[in-house]
């Protein structure tokens, strides 16, 4: 058999140049799709039984065969091969080879503009079930942690600077709440998903009797495609998948610069279990939050996968073009990279230890409770921004004389404003400044407990 | 009064410098938020006048003041003052010199931090409300141009090689499903929009006992935020409202690329309104389509503007940085680029005229029909990869032979394969190959009829 | 006069729709180009009458009427009119206006497809000029701390952990560096913008009689485009000054998140002039680095824009389309945005205070020598893959006994080898461990002197 | 031997999680460096030799020990362990295991970090070389085509619409000069890319007297980095490759488009050769232009790959952080992408056949001259904008009376401008319009012909 020939070589004169050949060749990464492809092909098969294109003998040694090369690829025995091109020709070739004639038939009202479009579509609705898993896990991961650490205290942060204190609790449940948006968006992204193109065939559709919803109960699509232009052409479905994916690795993104400050010696927050650091091949003191740097660098990939993708359908004239080969890469890509993302984020979080005294040492200096004094002078009636300032007066004052407001005397206080009384010495302290909270959201102990129980209720749902 | 003198300066012992004031400023660009930031600021007053921290005429006073600062800006009068820095301090400032004390309580219970985040969100609520509007006049535009088109035939594309003959209303309703998908993304991104984070306050919330709910229900907000840290912090409904805008972009890159096609003299498949085109400086026969180049080619700055947001996300962590202030500009940016696209391909749409004449005699030649010789064999029983392989040779046979398969007599056609018989000839005639596609999305006259008839009742509904 | 009459309007039987009008005009952008606008039709004018085309009286008052002009742009007097779309057609216009017949002369043998392209290269190599002084204005002020830091010693940090101590001026001189290959990449950009397309016409040339090269000679350009075709089409240049751009944004977002890192309490390494910083609207005791959070994200709009103009250019068919008018804001904001982010690193680093105790100290602690005791075993002939291991159980052994290097004994030295002597007392000294250190390009006081020496030399030439 | 036990694993009380190590490891993909890695050890060695860190049969057993291991590798035999991390941890490993104790002296002196972008650096210094050669290729290819076509006519296109005729020489070498630009980006990249790290080690440095120039004169590098924390933290080099990879493979989309413009039935431009276009799995008269629409598309990763670069490095502290191991996936397959585009475009030139006839006809229809016959009318004195006018209406008539250009008598032109006169007849015959073009860079024949010398001359030098 010529190796080079082609099952769409009817009409050519010349076999494919070696690097054109190597160039378009898909096989080498859409073998992942196998399983999909298979499946899509027995359903099919049942389908072209159903209305009589193949026989039951036909369907059943087609259905044997594929399951035969599903076998083969798994143990590792299939030959994939390059001038065969993609994973549908190398499957639909052995499959004649094992079966003869009756294989020949299988491609009948199909074209690989659909084929392909629906092995992506089984694959990804997979993905992103795993994915809202793991998601959910991570989430877990989260709230338990928050639990743990119900009652810490640690410096709230704008700019980077000590800006308020709050509970460790409240800044944990900041990400779940992150997450939470990120699994509704995957949920809604496979609606979108789960749509099969299958029988649009080229695009134009097929005289052929075919009976598509029957094909779609087979393989669990919710529904199927509408019009058969728009079917083959569509890849909206990766380019959302894709973009939900870059913004849960733009939150991942922050976890993973926070775990690299919090580990820093400088902040000395917390430590991370020893499975997800390494140390230096040069320098043996080294502990190092790789998998967080990691975690924070892949995001890289992410957003470049997606502009990857947005600029191959930029501007592309339908129907199908030969260009939209170029999906699969950066799909299975972001995949790998958000499972793993996902799967250490939830190891690192798991055994987090928080160093809870240096965190509240850090939490108890400097001004952080300037804001506290401001919006006590509020309460006795004073303009906000006179509050404001005046504060910002005490802190100048504190800064040059060297005290913190716990040092300041009840006259020192007075000569600010007459408006302080007894009651400031409460306020410049660290818990109550934290129990005093009591906007819904806030950090505010009782807040913090409504918002666990809500997540734990979640959890235990799921 | 010192011009450079900050709401914020209480603690500073020197002003802004001139370059790091030009650097940060933003009132450049957010003023454009003014309607939503007075809005927030009448319902945050009325809401401290209900808790008790207004008393009514300090609340009617800031209430008269804004909506005066309201009418300075809508006529022209209001002085943006860069040393303000942003569109919050320049109208509350404003609003201290108009109305003395009661301006400067204001703030209270607030930070710019939840306040940006409020504004936002009103602003762009309502802007996806109007490019869902918009999205709908276009489905609508297409929709009718379907219609009018309904029996005319094109030739479908693969490789932009003529593939297979389709009908023009088949190749406009593939639009139509791509716009609805936005629509959905836009619906959902929506939901998302939705939430009002105004009471987290810098990012702990207050010990103020502020009534959230009540704030939000007077802007009409479907929910409130439920953690303050995330909800300062959070840019998602920023990212995923550009992410989505470019996934329609791109959609109309290709709406933009095909037209520019259809009017070269080459094609000549239609032409444009003069409304739509433009002449040449130098070239005075010239008619260019340059609103269909120009949707194409904004597409750059709808991709941009997502990457310049994602990129600035990367790696913050919590909660609030100024960084964040970088999120306004892309979004400005995509939402006047989103609505200036829809609004011209929609007047484009409204009088495009087919060529129909030319439509069908370049869907009527070559061998368009190769694929319906193949599903001829198909349904004779022969197995579909030897109905392509025969239909391969009779291509190359014609074309050596400089015939057409029309040109083809019974006796020529039997020497490929014995199960040609005269119905062939039915098969090579263009309208009875549209007429004979069956399947469910095809391009078969009754699917185009029944998705017309979906979509008008769609239109008429909404 | 009909408002909308366009100067190309001969053949078009409709006016431009209003929405295609706003759409499609960029004189709200593009007058930032009136004075290269204006310089290149003076040059045109000239040689224009250089071949004859124009007599010297009409070679004047195109002259003078352009200089008026610009006279009334620069007073602001000017009416700047979308409906005469951009910016050489509204100078086009008001000169007709301004002097009459000799106006119409103007733009022979002259397509705004050259004189846009010229335009824009004569403004960019301004900018890039500028550009590349700011850069040497930068270095020159990290070479000057690097001086005033000449002995201070700081934590280096791998994975943002402690490594290895180096003198503040190493890391310094690490940013000179980077700024050096911008400075490289952008004067290389430079001799690919400063290529002349005006003369190319439409893209075909002319057969009217020009002299390209004396224009370009009275314009300063240091060479003309080769190829009509290529001429109109090009925006490598573009492209090029964005990617230069772009990495440069990357150094000092660098630069930003370590200012940021550097100021918080945790770290403490350093503070910045209250000049470059802002407090908060609600935290009176804030002192936020804004600037370099602000230089940090500002990244963001440099790779947006980077791919805005890569995604338009991809896929477009030579030689001019419409798309290319888009390359126009991306340039304008990354030059904005270069110039900005460079005045304030400038500004911040010129008055920017370390602070050398806590900087010290922190360089002094734990086991950040421990790479040097691997060096010292070495150095008795023990290979280091050995010296590596020992020195990790040496750190674990003082780890769990809570002692640094400084606190054993010889005899606890001998326990973990028998190669440590006396000796090894002066190894874990930190100023002996960096004066130790040889090797080129290292934080050897000489070696830091040597590059020191070199730079102040660079300074004082340029 | 425990598989789990890392060389740096001195202080570690726990074995790397398994998803961690999954997720770190980077041998899958870093292996490629197997050559460069091998070639910085012999060298490294040797210069330990050299200053006496290792005698003569140490250096010789490790030079050894990796010759095999390069055999091993390239003969397919050598394990490649994900435990083992990298391809320096994997080969230094082996090393120990097959020479012993000499193995474990080979990193002295040395860091990953150095290691790495040192055979980083000698890789893409190789590719670059090559990729340069693969550019001139390419070109050659363009000019040996432009001459045989030297004569042939075809329509030039603005806005993809008929604008002036043009030789199809001057179209190609438009491309040439691209190339030109992008061979000159590449081999300015090189110069920075040709710079030796080694020596750097983690990145202060080292007390051992090591030799760099000595190291960087076996490894061929230009010159060595003279700031060590600069040294293991630049990727400027790869980001500049990508950017300029970028650049090119836009240009190389604008050719892909253009072949897929061309080869369709409504261009009939060219045709490609069989050997790189394919067929349909289900349309057998499909031609398609494969390699040309993958060519566009590969545009995606691209740029996707340059924003995943940028988008790690931004905001990176100094020095080394494991984000910038994420460095090589992108840069490979840019690697890649580059080669395989530079090589089908070769290929498809190379053999591309223009139908002139073809070409002729379309430039010969329509109001194509119009343009000449605006420019004869200058030459007659009148105002260019008059000309422009008068031609348009011209237009405008002719479109009504169905008459072309030739069509119209000397009374006709007659009455549209009294300044036309016999010589008109000349001005809008097809030939005539190309040889009147004079200016420099025109598709004038002598302009041609003096390009095609030019870049005839150079490639016989190179």
């Amino acid at each position: 058999m010529n190796k080079n020939k082609k099952l769409w070589g009817g009409r050519f004169a010349e076999t494919t140049a070696h690097d054109a050949e190597l160039f378009s060749a898909s096989i080498q990464y859409d073998q992942r799709l196998y399983e999909q492809d298979i499946a899509g092909s027995i359903a099919h098969a049942k389908m072209l039984q159903k209305i009589g294109i193949l026989n039951v003998e036909e369907c059943e040694r087609i259905t044997a065969g594929l399951m035969q090369i599903r076998e083969e690829i798994e143990s590792g025995s299939f030959e994939f091969r390059t001038d065969r091109e993609d994973i549908h020709m190398n499957i639909e070739a052995r499959l004649t080879e094992l079966i003869g004639a009756p294989g020949e038939k299988l491609h009948t009202a199909r074209s690989r503009n659909d084929q392909v479009a629906t092995d992506v579509r089984l694959y990804l609705r997979k993905q992103t079930d795993e994915i809202i898993k793991m998601i959910f896990a991570l989430q877990r991961a989260f709230v338990k942690k928050a639990c743990e650490y119900k009652n810490a205290v640690m410096p709230g942060f704008t700019h980077l600077q000590h800006a308020q204190p709050v509970l460790v609790a409240h800044h944990l449940l900041a990400y779940v709440n992150m997450l939470e948006r990120d699994k509704q968006r995957y949920a809604e992204c496979r609606t979108r998903i789960d749509v099969m193109p299958l029988g649009s065939c080229a695009f134009a559709g097929t005289p052929i009797p075919i009976d598509r919803e029957y094909t779609a109960n087979i393989l669990g699509f919710s529904s199927v495609s509408q019009n058969s232009i728009d079917a083959v052409s569509d890849r909206d479905f990766i380019a959302e998948f894709l973009s939900v994916s870059a913004i849960l690795g733009m939150h991942l993104s922050r976890l993973g610069e926070e775990l690299v400050l919090w580990t820093s010696p400088e902040f000395a927050f917390v430590s991370l279990p020893d499975a997800y650091c390494t140390g230096s091949s040069i320098m043996p003191q080294k502990k190092n939050p790789d998998m967080a740097e990691l975690v924070r660098g892949k995001t890289g990939r992410l957003y470049g996968n997606l502009i990857s993708l947005l600029t191959l359908m930029k501007g592309l004239p339908l129907t199908y073009n030969r260009d939209l080969q170029e999906d699969k890469e950066p799909l299975f890509d972001t995949v790998d990279t958000v499972r793993g993302i996902l799967s250490v984020c939830t190891g690192m979080l798991d055994r987090i230890v928080f160093n809870t005294s240096r965190l509240y040492s850090m939490a108890d200096t400097a001004f952080i409770l300037a804001t506290e004094i401001a919006d006590y002078l509020v309460m006795k009636g004073i303009p906000f921004r006179s509050c404001h300032e005046i504060t910002g007066k005490i802190v100048a004052y504190c800064e040059k004389n060297k005290k913190t407001f716990q040092d300041l005397s009840l006259d020192e206080w007075k000569t600010f404003s007459p408006h302080f009384d007894s009651g400031i010495e409460d306020i410049v302290i660290l818990e109550k400044s934290i129990q005093r909270k009591k906007s819904a959201g806030s950090t505010a102990p009782s807040e913090i407990e409504r918002q666990l129980t809500y997540w734990e209720s979640v959890m235990e749902v799921e």
